[in-house]
Parts: structure tokens; C-alpha cells; sequence
């Protein structure tokens, strides 16, 4: 099949940034299919990038190549990396991006984008995703080999990625709101396995607690708050039919803490 | 030619909702070719969603399969079906999303989804369309037979597909509200026929009298208020080069009544 | 390579408006690649339209066809053309769209879309994107050659694409606000060449004199302003990490003014 590229970003969808991205890689790879996971990462929205990337990148077939730009620190000495793990390959600068991906894959191994071979003719300042990160990943693409692309390096791994365990309570934040106005949480089914039963446990928006833990919105009425289990098995708040960022009135990185009943 | 996907939902374009359901469907089908209608139905819109589907299904080539998934019920005993038009497939939830394409397309076959090999591994209680609807659809791409689904099935069909008609008044609703503020009814050209002279007749929004029923925006002034058929053969009311929603102050459900001259 | 199609307009993305012009178009050539730039340049605003494609269209492959369609005068007598260049093939409405496209490339010959042969079978007074510049388009990506669609027309070209030149001072304007703020103008690099060295001039926006005239976001402190080259060369007013457009509350069509320094 003909190679699979995702795209990520914050370059919203209202200008030429992303097309102009397209337009690179086509030039390079014609052949190349085109996915946009979401160009409305908050701008600069790290954490929540890291987060949308983790959602839904282990859905594409092996070999899909993700391209992911949330770039604050364009222009400055960050670093632009690629990382391999099994079964794909992320592009896309060093800023803690793939904090997620990286913790999901302990294999991945990384490497700096240095061959400037690779890059476009001439590099901007402040687009990097045209100049350097698109022309990568369509290289990559059409065949370049990986360990081509300059020395391995470490990646950032940014703490958010999990949240504190403690005796009584775990706590975690929130990383961001999703469109229907779920309230996604860093805490994870998997964190719970050594630390609580199922339900052992209450829990805190801030100061607020969550009436009820469940399965699906329908468990509880129209209009109602709950916590459940989302899609990506993240501890997620939502409102039945409604929107629980507004219902709580939250914003990303307040603290969500389990308590364990006493 | 390699099959043709389109996918309509209210799913939004921030997360990674969408990606996680291509994702899944490339999985099945690599070389399945996939188009967005639009993920911006309002959440839970049925009406318009189903609406929005009537608006641009059938201007696909035959045997494109069109993903609906508008769902406020996912996670309840809420049906989930495939629907067999002669020229597509639909797949989605049962609860009226189809209402439009049922009325257009009365040789229509609708089975319920029951083959459970046909869904993702795991299945979320919030998340059918990655994995329920989009593997299906895939497989569907990919060659299964429609009829290995499950049994056939009478599937919902909502009542404003229709106005009520009477003597002196033909009487529909505001369906929604597109991009440039037209407000679009469930009035449509040819319910017209039997009942009325091509402009014998006076048109109301609720109390407000809209004052032209022309042809093109150009046939008012810039600013101006009018009624016409839209590109859907739907009465729409619109402002040229203006906002009709914001002019009238309208929303979806409000009342529109054709009424006889006398 | 099977042909490719991108597309620019203003026609939203909350409705099936994109989706009928996508469904057209792989009607008449099913194996197109179809890329969108976007759709959300402002309501009718030509000016915006025009430079969002200047800013990307060259980045595709020789052949790209670019479908444009900002169209506030849609059921006037306003002209339909498709525009030739060395490289790529536009089609769209004749109101200064193609301005910038025009300006950069003078061997290009524009003709006016008569053939109706090659339109949809019936055509909206609304929505000539389905039923003329689509299929159009999609003729051409099949092989119609560009010299049956009609006679050799001279295009319209609009005064924004270029500023005004004079002794002491060159006056542009703002074309546009972007998705993060930055404010565009229509200075661009080149026209500086004869008028001043680099920066031997001061840049004011209305009568807000912008304090520093730097290379990239990060040459200035988080949330202070600057001027720069963009990614296109256009002068662009910037936030550091910020949104320029809020911090100096300016909107398209302001005057931006370059001072020599004396």
C-alpha cells in the first residue's frame, strides 16, 4: 500500500499552514495518503497534543507515519526528533510531544533531525512544519532509512504523563476538554490496578466531588454529572447530554484526586 | 476503483475522535479512499444531521458507503443499522438519522447490526463509532455481504421530514442553520406541487413576514431579507451577503407556515 | 500520479456544502487525490482568499489543479474562469481572487467557463461550487483540454496586491488576522529591495509604532510584539507566544506604513 501520514497540529484550519505541509509531502511522496488527525490543538497546548496523539495513534496500521507539530519554541534551539517505536514513526519537535507515546513504547528509540538533506530548500524561522518536519516525514515516507536522519538522542518525557500515588489518595489533572465538553483526566484505568478496587475510592474536581462513577452517560439522567471510564481509558467527567467543562466551570491542569474510602 | 468512505458525525474536529475511526477503517480496508462531510453537526443534532446527509449523499458516485454517527443514545439499547439505498450503504445508529434518505429512497433495506465479528476487539460503552460503526463500514468497503449484518429491520423515520399540510397554510419548521446564516426549513420544492402556484403564497417565521420570494441572493440588495429555493430545492430564508439567523433572531424548530393568498 | 485537486473557499465546514463539491468532482474522475486548503476564509472575503492561496498553491506538485471559490456575487453576471499557469491550473469566480496568483506568475492566460458541456446536469442559482467551478475542475483533472472551456479572457486583478511606494514612506495594508494572531499584510519582502536596507525604517500600524523588527517569535520576550518576515515574505505583526490581532485590536484592511528613517 502506498504510505499512510497523519497529521497534528495547532495551525488551526482557517489558513494555507496546513496545505502547505500537504503540498511539501506530495511533492516528495505523491503516492502518500493523507489523514489530519486535528489541526486545533489548542496553540502551544503541549500536554493535550501529547494527549489527542495517544488517543487514536495505535488505530492506524503498522507502518503509518506520524507527523506532529505543536511548536512553541520555533526558531529557538529545541530540538526536531523522530521517534520509532514497533510499529510507527513520529515526527515532530522535542518539547515533550511524545511524552505519551514514549511512555506507552518503552522501545522507542529516537533520533535528532540533523541531515539537513532532507529538509526543504530554504528553511523559515517560524514554519518549521513546512521546512523541516514535513519533508522528514515524507522522506521517511518513501523510503529514507531511519537511523539517516542524525544521532539518537532522549527524549523529553514530560511529568504530567502520571499522576502521584499516595497511601490515601492519587492524584492527578486535568489535561484538556474535549469537544463534547468531557473533562479528560491523566489518570488512567491501568494506574488503578495496584492502587484501589473498581470503585473503591471518591472523587475530586478541586474541591468538588463527583456524585457518581459509572459506565455510560445513560447511567445516569439527562443533564447529570458523572465520572466514567472514556475511550481511551482515561478517568474522564461528563455530563449526560450535556457539557461538563461548563457544568464545573474547570480548566486544564486543575487537580482530580481519588481518595480511598476510609 | 478502491472504495469510497464518507463520514459525517458530531464528533467535532479538536480530539482525536475522527483519526481514531480512520484509523480503524484504513486497518480494514488500507486502500479505501475516505471523505468528510462534516463533523460539526451541533451535538446530538439529529434533525440536521439527517439533513445535512440528504443535502450531499447522492451527489457520490454509486456504491460509496456514508458513516453517520450523530448518537446521543450510544451506550443505551438504541439500534445500531446499515441502510441499502440502490446506489450506497449508510451505516449508524437508529434513531432517525436516516429519516431523509428513508423518504427519498423507498426501495431502501435496513438491517440491524448483530455480527459481532465484524466490530473492533474491544468495544467502549462511549464510543461506537470507532467500534461499532467504522469496522463495520470497513467491512462492508472491503466486500462483506450486506445481508451477513444481521435481520432486516423497520428503522426510525422522524416526522419533520414532512410539513403539515392544509387548505390555506403549508406549515414546516427550521431544520437548522447553515454557515453563512441561511436559515433552511423542511419545506421542500416539491411538496409545493399539489398545493400551490409558484409564488402564491405569503411566507412567515413565525409572526415575521419574510417580504421577497425570489431566485438568487442578488435579487435584493445588499442587507436584504428574502426567501428561495437553496441549492437543496429546501425553502431557505436568507440575507444577501447578510446572516439571516441573526436577522431574524430564529433557531432550530421555530415554526415557518406558507399561506394561501386569498 | 492520479490527479490532484485541492480546494479553497468559504463555504464552512459545518455542512455538506464541501462534501457535494467532493462528491461532483469524484463522480466525473474517481481516482483524484483531493487536498482541502480551507474552508474557512471570512464570508466573501476575496482579499484573504486570495493571498491564503498565494501562500501555499505553489508548495503542490506541477499539475495540481487549485479549485478557489470565494463567491459573493454567485447568481450575478460576475464571470467563471479557470486560470493556466506554467505549473498549476485555478478555477474559480472572476472577482479578484486570483490576484496575487496573477501578479506572481505574468505567462499565465486565463479563459472564461462557457462550455456548459462540462457543468453539472442542473445548476443553482446559490451554488455554483457544485455546479460549475467543481465539475470544471474535475474535466480537467480527467484530461478536457484547458482550451475548450472558453475564449481568452483578461482577469480581474485587484489594487491590494501591491502597496504604495513613495519617498519617504511605503503604505500597505492588513490582509488578514491568522489563526494565531498574527497580522498579514501586503508588504512583502521583494518590494522592499529598491525602497530601504533591511531595516533602515520604522514599521507603525495605524499610528502604533511596532518596537521591534526582528527574525523570529523568540528575539522577543513571551507576549511582547514584533514585525517579521512570515513564511510567505509578507510582513507580519506578531506576539511572541501571543495574539497580535488582540493585543493591537487592528482588522483587515488597516494601514500599515514604513517609515524611512531620516
Amino acid at each position: 500500500m502506498a504510505p499512510l501520514i497523519t497529521f497534528l497540529t495547532d495551525f488551526g484550519i482557517q489558513d494555507g499552514y496546513v496545505a502547505a505541509m500537504k503540498g511539501v509531502v506530495l511533492g516528495i511522496v505523491p503516492e502518500a495518503r493523507l489523514v489530519d488527525v486535528t489541526h486545533l490543538i489548542p496553540p502551544q497546548d503541549i500536554r493535550w497534543g501529547s494527549y489527542i496523539l495517544k488517543s487514536c495513534y495505535a488505530e492506524f496500521p503498522p507502518g503509518t507515519i506520524h507527523l506532529v507539530v505543536v511548536d512553541p519554541g520555533v526558531g529557538t534551539d529545541r530540538r526536531a526528533i523522530a521517534v520509532r517505536t514497533p510499529r510507527y514513526v513520529l515526527v515532530g519537535p522535542d518539547n515533550g510531544l511524545f511524552s505519551y507515546v514514549l511512555t506507552e513504547e518503552p522501545s522507542a528509540e529516537a533520533r535528532l533531525l540533523e541531515n539537513a538533506f532532507l529538509f526543504r530548500h530554504t528553511i523559515s524561522s517560524t514554519f518549521h512544519g513546512r521546512d523541516i518536519f514535513a519533508p522528514v516525514a515524507a522522506h521517511l515516507a518513501a523510503g529514507t532509512p531511519f537511523d539517516t536522519l542524525g544521532p539518537i538522542v532522549n527524549p523529553v518525557v514530560s511529568p504530567w504523563v502520571r499522576p502521584t500515588f499516595a497511601a490515601t489518595n492519587l492524584d492527578g489533572e486535568v489535561l484538556g476538554i474535549d469537544h463534547f465538553g468531557n473533562i479528560v483526566t491523566n489518570i488512567q484505568r491501568k494506574h488503578l490496578a495496584d492502587w484501589a478496587q473498581q470503585s473503591d475510592f471518591e472523587i475530586f474536581l478541586e474541591n468538588q466531588k463527583i456524585p457518581v462513577f459509572a459506565s455510560t452517560y445513560a447511567d445516569v439522567p439527562t443533564g447529570y454529572p458523572l465520572a466514567l471510564w472514556g475511550s481511551s481509558n482515561h478517568l474522564e467527567i461528563s455530563v449526560n447530554q450535556g457539557n461538563a467543562a461548563a457544568f464545573y466551570g474547570t480548566r486544564p491542569g486543575r487537580r482530580v484526586r481519588l481518595m480511598r474510602r476510609v
